[in-house]
């Protein structure tokens, strides 16, 4: 059947999905009301319409900026920088840290030809030279890409002689901020160490 | 946020996605290109205008007919009971069968509510009765309910005089057609037993 193999196939491109998981959700929708169908079809089209990056953090928001970064509710001496939007909403979901957010966009990787100038780093330099910021937290995956991109930031923020500090291991080392569970995301907060 | 949040929602109602997984494959549509996106989304929407049930078998089919019930490339003596329609694309797909199919469309299951009247039970036998079936193999799942229906296909099948078989076990007790490797279930068509 051509429409459905057009389908399973769109779907196994999509993490985590392969083809037996793709053909039960296809079988799914082919029971399920249309209506389902229809608003699943619009929230994957209208996702990338309404969802934007937010100027000063660079996470994802679908308002005109994210409402972390113009909130006062927020503790605005410290910023937690990240590697990707999703981390934000990941940390965001262990309700530990209340300061603002920082995304670099990626991490140093030279073998992917990702370099220091591809991040969002000057930007983050700015934020910490217009002044009040008293703490970094850096919250990159505990990887090696992480961990040098860590070092790298550390580094270019020396020269403000502001804290610099690392979420603490706690953390399987080699794996992914997506996947801490939000206990051990907690406890890594709680014991971040000063650079 | 609300667009991310409604998407994921809808994700989550789809068999074998968690709330995490949800998650992974929003991430992946905000950074897919958006010609991607629109063809996941067409084709959800188009599955259910494109396939239909074939009203011979009662399988799912994108054209006229399911292809298989007007082939003359296939035993027409033999006719393969399934509980579901998505059971003949696995046991298609398992390459042992060349017979013909018919899907009861459930099982017999008073708990459920479901009785033997509301199967497509009378197609069968009306099916039988035309002639030219020597052999009725029934595969239903090896289930209390799925044991249950293929005993009472069976007794409904007997005034015909038509020799009856049950795929061998082979398959793990208490599984699904769906999950079954095509090893396992070649196996179990080769080694059917007659009822």
């Amino acid at each position: 059947m051509k429409a459905l193999e057009e389908l399973v196939g769109l779907l196994t491109r999509l993490p985590g999905i392969g083809r037996k998981s793709a053909l039960r959700v296809a079988w799914h929708l082919l029971k399920a009301d249309s209506a389902y169908a229809d608003a699943l079809a619009e929230g994957i089209t209208g996702l990338r319409d309404r969802v934007r990056l937010c100027p000063i953090c660079g996470s994802y928001t679908d308002e005109e900026d994210c409402g972390i970064c113009g909130s006062n509710l927020r503790d605005r001496s410290l910023i937690c920088v990240v590697e990707q939007p999703q981390d934000v909403l990941t940390i965001e979901a262990s309700h530990e840290f209340r300061g603002l957010y920082h995304v670099l966009g990626g991490v140093i990787s030279p073998l992917d030809g990702v370099g220091p100038e591809d991040l969002r780093l000057s930007s983050l330099i700015a934020r910490v030279r217009e002044g009040g910021i008293a703490e970094v937290v850096i919250a990159t995956n505990p990887t090696v890409e992480g961990d040098t991109t860590a070092l790298y930031v550390k580094r270019a923020l020396e020269p403000s002689g502001i804290q610099v500090s690392r979420l603490a291991t706690g953390m399987p080392v080699g794996g992914d901020l997506e996947y801490a569970d939000r206990h051990t995301l907690a406890r890594s907060f709680r014991g971040r160490v000063k650079m």
